[in-house]
């Protein structure tokens, strides 16, 4: 848990932000319960309320909470809002965010791949791939059940890296220097199955994102197919169209 | 049912694209069944293998069909692909396209706004909105239930439009006189309701995308709130990530 640090040099309404939006993800303050008021959170933290009516408006703008004239603040289902317009790594976005971000290793094993892979990746079916399944965590919250599927070609001996703690795309482009350049990735509705819930400790048929990304390294040479299971009581995704 | 122009000068490997595209999407080709073969196609086009091969070309680029070694050319789940870089429209886009798209006007009424819609669109509690709610047709098969929230200031007498054979955004920019800039949305996955499922003729508890689209006017003056339920099954989504 994180407190205010009153020497951080990081403005306090972005800290006390941080720390409610934790609360709000770890379920001290619960969807559709009424938020501590004003008054209250700046004793608390010692600050005006000006401050924390600041920081409110950080949590209402991220659509964390909403006012409601007569009641006061109340909290709002917790969706993370990511936007489909850049590329975004689970890994890489909360790497240095107040959050406990970690990955655990459900299976890890070298495959022939199936035709269908063999067409996404471009490789030969007597090629070889490493299959990774991770349960992508979130302050200890599994968030996303993730399958990728790697060409041996591009990263010999990824399967034996520290999976847990570190990004595969940092760990592509950093240890075997692949660049990647972009990705493409296409979305779905799905209802959970019963290795899904359980895996993601959601109930069973639950509503969840399925989405399988390529990225892609210079040359549009595929480095990586990647399925994801992806909670849709925690996420949400957004675009601008123009 | 369209067939081959030979006079039309559009290519025919393109008409022909679009004709087993048609008859894909009217299950005349089930899916996971085998596509005629090329000997087959050619001679009922009257035109070469070369030519039916670029169409299969298309139709597989397209995602809609796959080929298996030792087995044929193999119809996949007809989803329609639709970015989420540029802005659509169903009505718009499809509008000359070889699909027969209709809309059917579900209900329409002048409603004063919720908290959520007056914050959304920007109007005060006291104002009117209309309330559209359409199911989007495809040759004859309902794909989208949508529900468009249009402030009365905004286009006074849109609901008395022909809203079934008239894409809003048209009648607003041609009508209205409103410019049409952006538009943010959200996309989330959902398992459908009896309602949703009865006028989307799915199966109950199907899963279908859920999104909300909030349509801007120069000075991000929202227009329209339009919520719509997606089907998942016919439906999928991409992006391309940089």
């Amino acid at each position: 848990m994180k407190s205010l640090n009153k020497e951080k040099g990081i403005p306090y309404y972005l800290q006390i932000k941080e720390i409610l939006e934790e609360r709000i993800f770890n379920n001290i303050y619960p969807v559709n319960s009424l938020m501590p008021s004003e008054t209250v959170l700046a004793e608390e933290f010692g600050v005006t309320r000006a401050t924390i009516r600041n920081a409110l408006k950080e949590l209402k703008n991220a659509g964390l909470i909403y006012t409601e004239k007569g009641k006061g603040t109340i909290i709002k289902s917790p969706k993370i809002e990511q936007s489909l317009l850049k590329f975004y790594s689970f890994g890489r976005e909360f790497k240095n965010s107040p959050y406990d971000i970690g990955s655990k290793v459900i299976s890890k094993e070298k495959i022939t791949p199936t035709l269908d892979l063999t067409e996404k990746l471009q490789v030969d079916e007597k090629s070889f791939l490493f299959k990774v399944e991770r349960l992508r965590l979130f302050n200890s919250i599994p968030m996303i059940l993730e399958t990728s599927y790697i060409p041996e070609y591009i990263a010999g001996n990824i399967i034996n890296e520290d999976l847990e703690n570190k990004s595969i795309y940092d760990l592509l482009e950093e240890k075997y220097g692949v660049k990647i350049i972009k990705a493409k990735e296409y979305i779905e509705p799905k209802i959970s199955d019963e290795i899904e819930a359980n895996l993601l400790e959601i109930p069973r048929q639950s509503p969840v994102f399925y989405t399988e990304r390529i990225t892609l390294a210079p040359g549009n040479k595929p480095v990586e197919l990647r399925r994801s299971i992806i909670r849709g009581d925690k996420f949400k995704f957004y675009t601008e169209l123009y």
